[in-house]
């Protein structure tokens, strides 16, 4: 057991003497203190063992021995910065670029996912020469300032929000709470041309597109799982108006959707970003980041005559921590098994949405699952509290799990990818007790069978692949995805 | 000897291939492959040893054994966020506290100094509600846009570059190139009430100053001192104008200087900074950077209702690694290391300077160091060409040192802590060989006994204190800094 320098207490005090206030703890009138953590556990001062379903950022298990030691191994003999050659440095750019569609072949290194993206937007506004960014409602990209210009998930924080006139937003292709819904018949169009309306709205002022930007699958706004074909056509709208298409991976990549290694392949073969971001996982809680571009926007950026360094950016030490990582991905088939497991898990939420009227909607791609608590199936009312008094609940039974989304009423699940049935059973468990409690204590019921949400939906479905029955959670392969994994009306 | 992945030829066509081109290597024609590092010393792929004179990241001396064991122990055991109690967190932030006057008290840790300066901005807006930034010229803090657009050294090297008209350019305090110089009666109140011209200007079009941004000592820009009570007499205009002041330590807090633990501290005791932001050497290499500032502007940064989340900002890893750097400053007395190897350094290259009319000016404090070489003693102009030239040179006798500031015509001294006197030795003998071979090739030699730049300057002056005698290069006592350090007519 690790020991503690301080008393909880004392901790605390010092916290709020030294520590901004802006900076918030989880579980703020009784925070936890994790004093150790291996796998899927944290562990706290009197080595109380907690489930960890929402550290993505510990992508490989928490404290993974083979990331350890390259670390130190690495730190032992050399860090500096990329003004020298190094083989880390490119032998990552090497491995990194393999798990990605040919064209994105350029990396620039940086120190995390507000890094990246800011990076990323340089890249765009260079290329392109035009200054316009389209971001989705409810997005989170980052906490550089630039950032929070196209946060809204930040910006509708603010009292008195200003939004810069180069910052559009559209409606975030949400089928479950969105403006077009799993009724409609082609949402993923339906949402794409909402963007094409502000592309051209921003050209009657005379504005011009540098660049849509999106998560891959939203995370902060509400676990979100864009229609099959929205990134196509909104890729289309964009770079006909001259733009680029930033994928922002920093919470989704690095095989966590189970059938890809990137959540943006969800969308199928013939959808290649411009740019792709990458942060939290890559390098199982060291600071690395990561922008991959097309050796075209690449020599664009360069054309500005202004040289790109970053004192910490893919040093020898992040890239060999980067490496680690890859590798215990390949060496545990952690991709397979955020699949299997992600699968195993939704299987179980849905069940518990037959018997619980709080769950509105269960989705998920690998072990990425959202479950959006509602207080009526019909008017989908966002259940904030109850989901506030399940992760609380969770935390007094040793289960970390957060809420978010706009109302923050959407569970999330993001574990470390060594996450296993069991842990999906106890967390799923202790989640359907809460359930019945807070049903019992509100007098809530299932509607009647008549409400069209009880029908079990089609996301439901298992589908024979590679002679074994999978979860349609994601199929493995990728053309399959195309044909079967749009989100169908129910 | 560590081994390499590649041939050199292989790491550089990869380089080439998977690494933005933007991102350049030092030698471009003749890039170096190291392999290991050791204190001040770094070894290439042939195990060949270069002396360091520029790596201020590697603060206590490359790989140094009592960071890297700080940093595997705690990979080992918890690398997470801060949602968390940790009391590595708080400890350092406590540590930090310890160095800097009291009412900078409240700590927010970011990942570099990019994020550091851009998080010391959206603290100045939200406390001041003001929206105008007033820089130095040449000043550098850092590649996200919004730094870009206030550091004249990166936006400069565009084709076409766009000010904002949010940004206000004072001219840099350098009172050997600048526009108030040695001769000047008072350059402090001169350059200072530049900045007070601005805000003038500025109120007169409706704009309101957020903030003043400055290097305590202006690195890219030239290793630049300013005059002992320029900060002191901004900061009044500044705060007058209901601005603030950030001082960025990035580049040469940490003790570098050797009189004081921050570079700030040089203009004297009543000086207090609203924000101070650091980086680079604070983790040795790590990525690890911090914000501090008052109370009072923390609390106004959090009535924003914005939550300050950093992923990687302040974990224990990094925590750990910062409080070993620090105990490895207090238990290797690294800060008065700099104080007497910078001033032995100093010495050297003032008798250099008597004797090479290449050396226009010598300027440093502690292990922060500047030489520039000019063509002429008495226009002044600089020797761009030469400076590159001896870079390159030393480099081919394994020597690192870099040439910077607007005309790349300043030799910049930065190197790890550890930096001994053989070592200044052995730099200084191989930069008088180059410069003797250089005056010799172009029939330079010195001017006649009348030019006033002969004269030894006063900072040559010695004085006693605390029982025997240092050079001025930097008083140990801040009281005697007010009345002595100022840098005085020739």
């Amino acid at each position: 057991m690790a020991t503690q320098v301080f008393k909880k207490q004392k901790t605390i005090e010092l916290r709020k003497k030294h520590i901004g206030p802006s900076c918030k703890v989880f579980f703020g009138h009784d925070p936890i203190k994790i004093v150790r953590a291996r796998g899927q556990y944290m562990y706290n001062e009197k080595d109380e063992q907690y489930l960890d379903c929402i550290n993505n950022v510990a992508h490989v298990g928490h404290s993974h021995p083979d990331v350890v030691r390259a670390g130190a191994k690495q730190m032992e003999l050399l860090n500096t910065n990329s003004r020298f050659l190094h083989d880390n440095l490119v032998q990552y750019a090497q491995r990194l670029q393999a798990t990605l569609p040919e064209k994105l072949s350029v990396c620039y290194f940086v120190n995390s996912g507000s890094e990246a993206n800011d990076l990323a937007l340089r890249l765009a506004w260079q290329y392109t020469g035009h200054r316009d960014i389209i971001t989705l409602d409810n997005a989170y990209h980052g906490h550089v300032s630039s950032l929070i210009d196209i946060s809204p998930y930040k910006f509708h924080q603010l009292a008195h929000p200003q939004q810069s006139q180069h910052v559009h937003v559209a409606p975030s292709p949400d089928i479950y709470r969105g403006k077009y819904r799993e009724d409609h018949p082609d949402p993923a169009t339906a949402y794409a041309d909402d963007v094409k309306d502000i592309i051209e709205k921003a050209h009657a002022k005379g504005h011009k597109i540098a660049v849509f930007i999106a998560e891959s699958l939203q995370s902060c706004g509400g676990q979100v799982i864009p229609p099959v074909g929205y990134f196509q056509k909104v890729a289309q709208h964009v770079r006909e108006a001259g733009g680029l298409f930033i994928a922002d991976e920093v919470q989704v990549g690095f095989g966590r959707v189970g059938s890809h290694f990137w959540a943006f392949q969800l969308q199928g073969e013939d959808f290649v970003p411009d740019i792709v971001t990458m942060g939290k996982p890559i390098g199982n809680g060291h600071p690395i980041s990561c922008v991959v571009t097309t050796r075209e926007v690449a020599e664009g950026f360069m054309s500005s005559g202004m040289e790109y360094f970053n004192t910490f950016g893919g040093n020898p030490v992040s890239c060999a921590i980067g490496l680690a990582v890859l590798d215990v991905i390949e060496k545990e088939a952690l991709q397979s098994n955020a699949l299997r497991v992600g699968g195993y898990l939704t299987d179980l939420l849905e069940k518990l949405k037959q018997k619980h009227p709080l769950i509105g909607d269960i989705r998920g791609r690998g072990l990425f699952v959202g479950v959006e608590l509602v207080k009526n199936r019909i008017e989908r009312t966002p259940a904030t509290d109850e989901a506030q008094t399940v992760i609380y609940r969770l935390k007094d039974q040793r289960i970390l799990l957060s809420a978010d989304g706009p109302h923050r009423n959407v569970l999330k699940f993001k574990p470390p990818m060594c996450f296993t049935t069991e842990d999906a059973d106890l967390a799923v468990d202790k989640i359907d007790q809460i359930l019945t409690d807070l049903e019992k204590a509100s007098d809530l019921s299932m509607p009647a069978d008549k409400d069209p949400e009880t029908i079990p939906s089609k996301r439901k479905e298992t589908l024979k692949e590679n002679g074994h029955e999978i979860h349609s959670n994601g199929p493995t392969d990728i053309h399959s995805i195309t044909k079967t994994n749009k989100r169908r009306r129910t």
